[in-house]
């Protein structure tokens, strides 16, 4: 029932637990059917997964489920297509390189008549808003900061971005730069950030437990963000509606959280989500 | 015993034949043991593989083999580090977006000192002799031509800059936009166009045969370019030294062929690339 998926750590960490609950909304557990993608920052690269299959029967999935990728920061997505035809080119993520450093971003939103001037920098590929969207904020961002600058004028740029661009409509998004993860929700992004004393989880959506405490050190810190929580037996965070944050080591370093923060419920999202024809 | 792999087609082809024996020269008849790469463009999207792990017992390369993915433009690599230490990040082919379009580039060669200044719009994210004149390149292209040139001008603009690089040493390439494939030779590459009446093959690598009768269309037009040979019973063309290439709907289109040109044998060929301490 979600569709983006992030995690960012402070080592790199398998996300095999949560794409496994995530992965079986693509098809099985829920009507995600329309392809998926995750990328894993590995260093400096990136390994990237497309797929136009739904992602519950994908043997690009079920490659991903058998082979451990570690990973500081993943930005995954499962896709049900709200704009632009269901093709490889419109599937998120999306990457690019920025001051020599690949990005990558996901987006769970509709924008209604987002078309922005043809940038100096980048150009969508594909037929999307979302794809749009990010080329705005990275061509936006490079016009103004040539060489990469200071992460509190990164975070203060996108929060202005994300804010121009959420008056087109629906914008929860994640975008990462494997040092970094940006969330930002219009409606639903859940997070938790697991740290020790580790305990157990079991995920919502399958019968599978794990024992964090089995597969860490007590130094991690891995921070989940979800559109919808994926475990039982664990208190997930939410951000307020039209929050930004920006995770870095397994943990929120910088939000833009408004003064009086509304935290909308999954059944309220939900609904919007059916209402603009994209489902959550 | 080779690093590239290129495929150029009219029609959308499975290249399950060629990657196997491809592949099998990453760590089983061949000591290519570095990571390898492969990209397949479909429509304007492309579906990236990339794998640090020795190709001939890589699950991403399994999951290749196993799933016919058909494209009409792909680009492998294979790869014997001689610069820049393993890592995802240095591992080919590499992505850029370019006027709204994906193009893939993948090197076997050898550049010595070759450190162009910081382009405009493209940066090298790890540290590859082979990166840095993929983003020299496109920054260049992207300079002179703010839009799309003709195919004509992009060819001779294309052709100038690879003059330019081979100056810096061995420079062995193949690149595509997802339309045509650009082949460069500066020592050993070959190819062959597949097209009616389609025959039988029988890899060099291994005791698989395919017969092309079977699984083509009297229309279809498959360029397969390759370091060496992937063949027997075939008779494989070969690029001469300092060849531009352009190959569109499964055969050259255009050439800068020197008006001498010269064919270097395997054997010289494969002496050079020990001669600079690369494997090709």
């Amino acid at each position: 029932m979600c569709q983006l998926l992030g995690m960012n750590c402070n080592t790199p960490t398998d996300i095999m637990f949560s794409f496994e609950g995530f992965r079986r909304r693509g098809g099985i557990t829920d009507h995600h059917a329309d392809g998926f993608g995750i990328g894993f920052f590995e260093g400096r690269g990136v390994r990237l997964f497309h797929d136009d299959k739904p992602s519950a029967n994908s043997p690009v999935a079920d490659l991903i489920r058998a082979y451990p990728i570690k990973s500081e920061n993943v930005i995954a997505h499962i896709r049900k297509a709200s704009q632009g035809q269901t093709s490889l080119a419109n599937t998120h993520p999306f990457m690019r390189e920025m001051w020599g450093e690949y990005w990558l971003f996901a987006h769970n939103g509709h924008l209604i008549d987002f078309s922005p001037e043809q940038g100096a920098y980048y150009r969508a590929v594909g037929c999307t808003d979302s794809e749009r969207a990010f080329c705005y904020i990275l061509n936006r961002l490079r016009s103004r900061f040539p060489e990469k600058p200071d992460d509190a004028a990164l975070f203060d740029t996108v929060s202005g971005l994300t804010r121009e661009i959420r008056a087109f409509g629906l914008f929860n998004f994640v975008m990462s730069n494997g040092g970094f993860l940006f969330a930002h929700a219009s409606t639903l992004l859940h997070y938790i950030v697991r740290k020790a004393p580790f305990g157990k989880a079991r995920l919502l959506d399958d019968d599978v437990m794990v024992d964090f405490a089995e597969v860490t050190t007590p130094s991690d810190k891995v921070a989940v963000i979800t559109t919808l929580p994926l475990t039982r037996d664990e208190t997930w965070q939410q951000l307020a509606v039209n929050e930004l944050a920006m995770f870095q080591n397994g943990d929120i370093v910088r939000s833009d959280k408004p003064e009086n923060p509304v935290y909308m419920s999954a059944e309220e999202g939900l609904a919007i989500a059916r209402a603009v024809g994209i489902s959550v």
